[in-house]
């Protein structure tokens, strides 16, 4: 088993990440409080682990269920309201915990919901995706879509313990192992240049669901992260590079309809605009461009826009984007590769330039 | 006019309490940020002050209003919805500010509102009932109501800036008026004898409604709750305290249904409960319960429970309250006068006693 400390004061939590982890009721005796556990899932994850997962929990007195329908376009404060719910039905208190299981839906919403509780409640991540293990469990970053704008509603908060059990990669689809791959070929460009280099040598073990090279990919990756949320946990400056790809990404989404794109899918395509806006400013060479392509195309990634959508289309979206900052378009563009930098000054003409090079019409 | 700070480390912000403050630009420019303001208020409030606050926030580029129905009915995640909506319609980014004018219910939603969107903006309360500034703008308690319980959905968020503008009381019903001085009269019996004392010398100006005893009794009602919450901000300890009679009172207001008992209502008749529960056990005097009593009838205040409402009902209510913590009843009661306790171990037998001696059937 790994471990790893995520080191925000007294917010600090750990995350556990190895092979059966799920099954050990050890790891829940340690940081669960209370006596009153709600298990909080969706029914796709449901009937592969919710048994597991229950069967560790056997040692608290109250562990309630809730499921949640499958997919991003449920993630909506109706659907945290059924939460609060089952919370107020099962007469939850505030010493109660909220185990999520499942993916960066499931996770998102249940830590939102931990969030607001009584004003806030214990939280524990059981990720099941490869997206929501090397995402969503670290950052605190919880919340629901609204109609006019994706998380636009939500809240910062820690959760007590991420598990992540990597043999729940063996049942996850092959476009979303993909996707989650999206995420972790992001850690490489950004800030950690010789795991993008080690991701370029091990990309066939990932996508073979090699227990070995998903661990360590995993556990790099959530390095990584933390070592940038550490430095700003609420995003005032630093972490906004953790967007590298996805004020691009989000447009796609919002335009497809949540959950058409897969988020992974929507960032590998923002993240080569992202690139070739970096090389028509003159701040990455052609190279770095084509390195990024490669490793996504031997990913199964996409790169070109969809057909159907136009350069109106992603300005309108972008500029609802939580990244737009007093007005102006904050991007998330790279200076070399491995080193992303915020750019508040892009040219209009630039970026229309690359929407239409990367398949906007 | 007078001004407080309330001190939460980097969380820390002033009060401002005097005649004509919601009149002047400076207050607002020297504490909103960025350019963009969402004033808050509801249908009742917008025609006595909306002008007002609107000339004085002309210098900034955006002001928009979103006017919410009145009462305590409409305190739910549905109208917190109404505020994302039209952030977002009017294009409101992370910089903007969110303004609340009006009473309690309006700070609740429009801090929540503040708390979650896109992860928290920048929030200044202009409380205009006695209630909200004596209690809610002192504590960053933001929330929403649920069918099945008072505020049980919600976030701890500090403002930028509390701006009490006394001249607000002089719309106030006399009603309402009563039920912010029960508040009033709370600090004194947990924290603060001395100030209780005061009352019972100047409770006839307070009802006069003379501004310098209500910005007194202001200032002084926010320095009690400020010294309590700048120790336990989280409230997981001492803070409780400020639930004095609040458990028994949030069982009247869910029994009665949310507005047709007034909240300060309900806690006053919760003081008298919890002051009789605490001479039942021995812990205060006869002669101070009837001080209490004495002042809250000079008030005007009910000390009697609905006639409707049996024994059971308190205790069905009481068991969701949030004060329960691993299943047993904690209740606020007094060692003294201006000394309150928070006590786990009350028994069954005399908390039924009290209720009944208090007209529950």
């Amino acid at each position: 088993m790994h471990s790893l400390h995520v080191d925000l004061g007294e917010r600090s939590y750990p995350i556990l990440i190895g092979s059966g982890l799920m099954a050990d009721p050890a790891h829940f005796q340690q940081c669960i409080r209370g006596k009153q556990v709600l298990v909080v899932t969706n029914e796709t994850i449901a009937p592969l682990y919710l048994d597991t997962l229950c069967d560790a929990l056997q040692g608290f007195s109250r562990v309630d269920v809730v499921q949640l329908p499958d997919g991003e376009a449920f993630k909506t404060l109706d659907t945290v309201n059924r939460i609060f719910d089952t919370l107020l039905e099962k007469r939850h208190d505030r010493g109660t915990t909220i185990v999520a299981l499942g993916g960066g839906v499931v996770g998102d919403m249940s830590g939102f919901a931990a969030a607001c509780y009584q004003r806030g409640v214990d939280f524990v991540q059981v990720p099941t995706t490869l997206l929501s293990q090397v995402d969503s469990s670290v950052g605190g970053k919880t919340g629901v879509n609204h109609p006019l704008g994706k998380n636009m509603i939500g809240a910062f908060y820690q959760p007590q313990l991420v598990l992540i059990d990597i043999d729940t990669l063996n049942t996850l689809p092959d476009r979303e192992l993909s996707a989650g791959i999206a995420e972790v070929i992001k850690y490489g460009m950004i800030c950690d240049p010789a795991f993008f280099q080690w991701l370029e040598q091990n990309m066939d073990k990932l996508l073979a669901r090699d227990p070995e090279a998903l661990a360590y990919a995993v556990e790099r990756s959530c390095a990584d992260k933390a070592a940038v949320v550490a430095e700003d946990e609420r995003e005032s400056g630093r972490r906004a590079i953790l967007n590298f790809g996805h004020t691009f990404g989000h447009a796609i989404e919002a335009v497809q309809g949540y959950g058409n794109w897969l988020h992974g899918e929507a960032v590998a395509t923002g993240m080569v605009m992202a690139a070739e806006l970096s090389r028509l400013r003159g701040w990455i060479s052609e190279h770095d461009v084509a390195r990024l392509r490669a490793l996504l195309e031997k990913a199964a990634l996409p790169q070109q826009s969809p057909e159907d959508m136009t350069v109106d289309d992603y300005l309108a979206a972008m500029s609802v984007d939580k990244k737009v900052k007093n007005g102006k378009l904050r991007l998330i563009l790279l200076r070399g590769l491995g080193d992303a930098r915020i750019s508040d000054d892009t040219p209009k003409d630039q970026l229309i330039e690359v929407l239409r090079a990367c398949g906007a019409r």
